[in-house]
């Protein structure tokens, strides 16, 4: 017997990797002889390094970069198949945590992300995954770009390195002096929103109050940046300003495609490709994925759905094991391509009072699915 | 395929036959040519008799009996198995419902429950199964004895139809006038608890409360029961003080064994036996039963294990779906012979909430059960 394990995180409970964990555990004691494939779901936040090395292997690089307030950290990137692929977390040079007693968008900015870039690159990967999320920053990805050598001018013809605040400033971009390293990397933006940079959906009204914007910074900096993506439109000749999933992470997303020529692609086709899912799953007897909470729609959804898609493709089982099933929304998820859902809660209780229970709940639950399936 | 639905009720939520349609439901959508037999499991209360027709077919018998307190009420009894087999709800001919508003377990009696024998034994039944529960009584199952022609004298001599209130007043009991008709005619009762006739774990005490009581009362009741057994004992030669179960109903179960020799059985095993059980699962591919909430050593736990015991010997697949799982109380379930439970709690969310949804939850995650028996 061979099972593939690809649960997302459950959010606010467990992270995907102890999901994974939970599930072998339980088939282990019930088909002790099964080869069992754990592949985390990464969603681009932090641990998603460590999910694609739990998935395919190989080593934690760190390196020595500039934090959201160019105060020296040391961040890290995972080398994925054999020195091939890196995958870099935005968070760990730019992660929320890094400003915690000093969130301020307007202040930090992104330039370590850059660095990490920039260290991926000269180790010879040829592909780069960005993990998006958890950003403490607005900049547009104006500070990666200038790590990586873009140049960005004010009106006195002076560089410097725009944080949030200071976009209005850059009166003029240059991308003749990026670094060469770059030139044959693909960059893959692992991205599951769809807000654009600028405007009432965009990275400032949506997300810069959760990294301590108030309504008037919320509007300097939605201004910062409809004033670069007409700079990145004059100066680069390109056009970002409705990129679907531009807003993401400060407006990390468009700085991405419009600095580095990346591609946003959501998180959990990134993982799949990346794992090679087709020539992993075309043997599995069963693959199990799980989520805190499954409504079909939302952004959670995305990763079961996602894989129910790639999963039908084969003509494999899915079973889906999660916190929660909201009403009416499971109905389309057969048809998409998920064979069975299964909820964890063992009492009629309150997330609230349940949270704790978590992780034996849902080894309860896979229990019970294994015996069903042994019988 | 063929499947055996033998659940209890979900207390508080769905009786058990609600329970088995909404199985059958979802069993005819991924198996339509499957045979399904429905077995909702009776617990002596309200509804036992519709329990056995729907599982074995035959008719409901309508008599005007004595209610509690001695108005003509109309009750019923179940005929089984052409006519061989009656099966009598106590509760209705001295239930709680008749006494709303009036409950005084002084004043009430079952004499229409021993009505209710007769006519039985009239239509030549061989065996009567008479289930406990939801009484308003406390008489010891002296009505009923009455109501069959067993005399009991005060001590002027004069014969009366005793209560709960008057226990105290016999000075003797005679059966030689009991009813030629009960001669060959067995008497099963369902009770599902232990408690002994009298004292502090007895009738008066644990379940008068419940039946109007206040502590004076259950007092006096607790004595006229100790009476009862002393005149049981030395005027007809038998010992049910300490009698298992002899505490139910108002001592109900003391009663029919004492006056009627009858034997009580737990209810799961009664229904088992009555259904056949044997020869109906042993070509069953799967059993699938149910209970509101499974605690394992609890009265409702009881069905449960009760069948999973002589699943287990027919080397059956047993699923167990429930309202909820208690912590803890899974594990012995297993080599009892319990093949896998589910709960069907969709969200994390308090049974005051999810109450409503019982019969949605129970249909989603029979739905889920099914699609993986599919696979």
């Amino acid at each position: 017997m061979k099972f593939v394990l690809m649960p997302d995180s459950f959010k606010l409970s467990l992270a995907s990797a102890e999901v994974c964990e939970i599930m072998a555990e339980s088939i282990r004691k019930h088909f002790p002889e099964s080869e069992i494939v754990s592949v985390p779901v990464a969603d681009g936040g932090e641990g998603s390094a460590d999910a694609f090395l739990t998935a395919l292997g190989g080593q934690k690089e760190y390196v020595q970069v500039s934090g959201p307030y160019a105060e020296k950290i040391e961040a890290y990137y995972a080398l994925l198949e054999e020195g091939k692929t890196a995958v870099i977390e935005m968070a760990s040079a730019a992660g929320l945590a890094l400003a915690e007693g000093r969130k301020n968008p307007e202040k930090t900015g992104t330039y370590g992300v850059g660095e990490l870039i920039l260290a991926a690159a000269k180790k010879g990967v040829k592909k780069i995954i960005l993990g998006l999320g958890g950003s403490c920053t607005n900049d547009g990805g104006c500070g990666a770009a200038a790590a990586c050598g873009i140049t960005f001018f004010n009106r006195e013809g002076q560089s410097f390195v725009p944080t949030g605040g200071s976009l209005k400033d850059i009166a003029r971009i240059e991308n003749r002096n990026k670094s060469p390293l770059l030139r044959d990397v693909e960059i893959l933006v692992m991205c599951d929103i769809d807000n654009p940079m600028y405007g009432e959906q965009g990275a400032a009204y949506i997300f810069a109050p959760q990294k301590g914007a108030d309504a008037e910074m919320v509007k300097r900096l939605d201004a910062g940046l409809r004033h670069l993506a007409l700079r990145i439109r004059e100066d680069l000749g390109q056009d970002v300003d409705t990129l679907a999933g531009g807003g993401a992470a400060g407006a990390m997303g468009a700085g991405m495609a419009a600095f580095f020529g990346a591609r946003l692609q959501m998180g959990i086709e990134t993982v799949l490709d990346t794992v090679h899912f087709e020539a992993l799953a075309k043997d599995a007897d069963y693959i199990f994925t799980g989520e805190g909470k499954f409504d079909g729609q939302s952004l959670g959804g995305k990763v079961l759905i996602g894989l129910a898609r790639r999963t039908k493709r084969l003509g494999k089982n899915l079973i889906a094991v999660v916190g929660g099933v909201e009403d009416g929304e499971i109905a389309p998820a057969y048809d998409m391509g998920i064979g069975a859902v299964f909820s964890i809660n063992r009492l009629p209780m309150d997330f609230s009072l349940s949270r704790p229970y978590s992780r034996q709940n849902l080894a309860y639950t896979m229990d019970n699915i294994l015996r069903l399936l042994k019988m």
